[in-house]
């Protein structure tokens, strides 16, 4: 790469590939340009560092792109929109192979076609470590975006997606168990393990509860952990989250947890990084198909579980270093 | 940082910051949400790595910011648009003191007030290294964005603002010179490192170009070097620039390379980072008041500079290596 230079590694990972609809001025000029039809747009942004977000013995190149889409596109939809664009930072070591680069691009332009919206923009610098800065643009889905801060008392709180399953993968593929990484096939640690290298968020889920008339009155992703990221929400809206444990059973990882000596309930209520969708509906309304009822919008604050406040770890946080299931590789 | 949290840290840093009137929703959401009321917008994203795109032994951390935004502001004026906000994405080592991201932050802000827009987001993780990662939005301030491509035989190029400055401070505070870190006050060599620390783009005469109905038919900044980006822009118009280096000369960087024993001459042709301004305007119409024409566009391709090939470095890249002026601090 060093030898390739800035210019002929932009043009070679960006040859071939073909722009969204709203991509409007794609890569080679001073910025980028999209569409807004709706007279508004979502941004979201997160930055993944190598040994902390990834390791590069755990995930091939094609992985790391698609999980670093993933969580950004994730975003977008949690706001009830829909991805249209992605620009990208990268600081690379100047060693890395092209080859790694363009695997890479590989895995952004797989997980946007899931997605939706394309890669029309970047910048590539020389850094010590891999950093990987996603900035996602979305339209949204409806009128409005939907935020964290809707919820009312008397609504319920769905779930689309199984939560706990990256944890589950950090678990099998972390050193306490380090003979669960050979795990192959259709094994429950093996499915466990794709999940943590690159989630594969339900996007669907969002766009058809949003295409079916009723939309929820608040959506999040769950990114540092059900508990965590239910709390912002009950925080958000001023509002308490009575989680029923009952829905949230998950017979496949509990026999993942089994095989590896852990415990499955604190993979689903503090597991990171699954980037399942939480929404709440209206009250009377019922969630649409696809969406797992776990609970109800109460009166008060904070979020109990079965009517108890967890005693367990509920969340992470960069910088805290609290023993949650979120893979901080470094801790 | 690593007792404070990321939530708290993003809390305080966002403490007493107003968004400006693009941003429906700011921090703490899922996303943000930003007005589109021309029905499209300008991305641009750069990242900054410590020791490579700035020093912390050079620079304080609001200058640190205040260039971190400049040089992805400037990227919005150079499609004649203006910014109306910005995400950041921010990893920093675990022992990073609060007061440095404060400081950091209050340089955001601060330039971003000079600028437009204001910011609306961000993530903050742990690094290695001190990374910086910003992406700006931005409203066209006509009709459309302005590109690189437009420039058509027999338009007069014109500038607006003074290259070389940064690459002079970049002398000044480098090994060869130690003793000009030592310069304060008025000094030619002391407005040099300051233009190296944080540049200045002039974004007032963009703004002012834009307003005064004559806008340029091309248009870019000036960050990899005069010659090096008059050459993107005479590939992507398909056109030759002839430069003439008649209004090129700056006694004030002359006197300063006097002092140095350095070239002004290269420093301006080839000095990066300045965020100054280049753009062309159709034949028969003066470039408005503040822009100095500085040469034209002829049919043919390449720049030329009074006639010859400029023969001395004319670029910059992230990973060639080569002997340019841009301060790429770790060759």
């Amino acid at each position: 790469m060093r030898d390739l230079g800035e210019f002929a590694l932009i043009a070679q990972i960006n040859a071939g590939r073909t722009q969204g609809p709203a991509v409007r001025l794609g890569p080679g000029d001073d910025a980028a340009v999209l569409a807004a039809p709706r007279g508004q747009y979502v941004v979201s942004t997160d930055m993944l560092i190598e040994d902390r977000h990834f390791r590069l013995d755990w995930s091939d190149p094609e992985e790391i792109g698609r999980k670093a889409i993933a969580q950004n596109a994730a975003d977008i939809y949690a706001m009830g929109a829909e991805p249209v664009g992605y620009v990208i930072g990268l600081g690379l070591p100047g060693e890395t192979p092209v080859d790694f680069v363009t695997r890479l691009a590989d895995g952004f332009w797989a997980e946007a076609a899931r997605a939706g919206g394309s890669v029309a923009g970047g910048d590539i610098v020389r850094s010590a470590q891999l950093v990987i800065s996603v900035t996602a643009f979305g339209d949204p889905l409806g009128g409005a975006p939907i935020t964290r801060s809707g919820a009312r008392a008397g609504g319920t709180v769905a779930l689309a997606g199984r939560p706990g399953w990256s944890a589950a993968g950090f678990a099998a593929l972390s050193g306490a168990h380090p003979e669960a990484n050979r795990h192959h096939g259709d094994s429950d640690a093996a499915v466990a393990v794709a999940a943590h290298r690159a989630p594969r968020p339900p996007y669907d889920l969002v766009r058809a509860a949003m295409a079916a008339g009723t939309p929820p009155e608040a959506l999040t992703d769950i990114s540092d952990g059900l508990l965590a990221d239910l709390g912002h929400l009950a925080a958000a809206s001023g509002v308490a989250v009575a989680v029923d444990s009952a829905n949230l059973h998950d017979p496949d990882l509990e026999r993942c947890a089994a095989e590896l000596e852990a415990d499955a309930r604190q993979w689903i209520l503090t597991g990171g990084e699954d980037h399942v969708f939480a929404g709440v509906w209206t009250p009377g309304v019922t969630p649409p198909s696809g969406w797992t009822p776990i609970g109800c919008i109460e009166a008060g604050q904070g979020v109990t579980v079965d009517g108890a406040r967890y005693r367990g770890p509920t969340g992470w946080e960069a910088f805290s270093g609290t023993d949650s299931a979120k893979s901080d590789h470094s801790r």
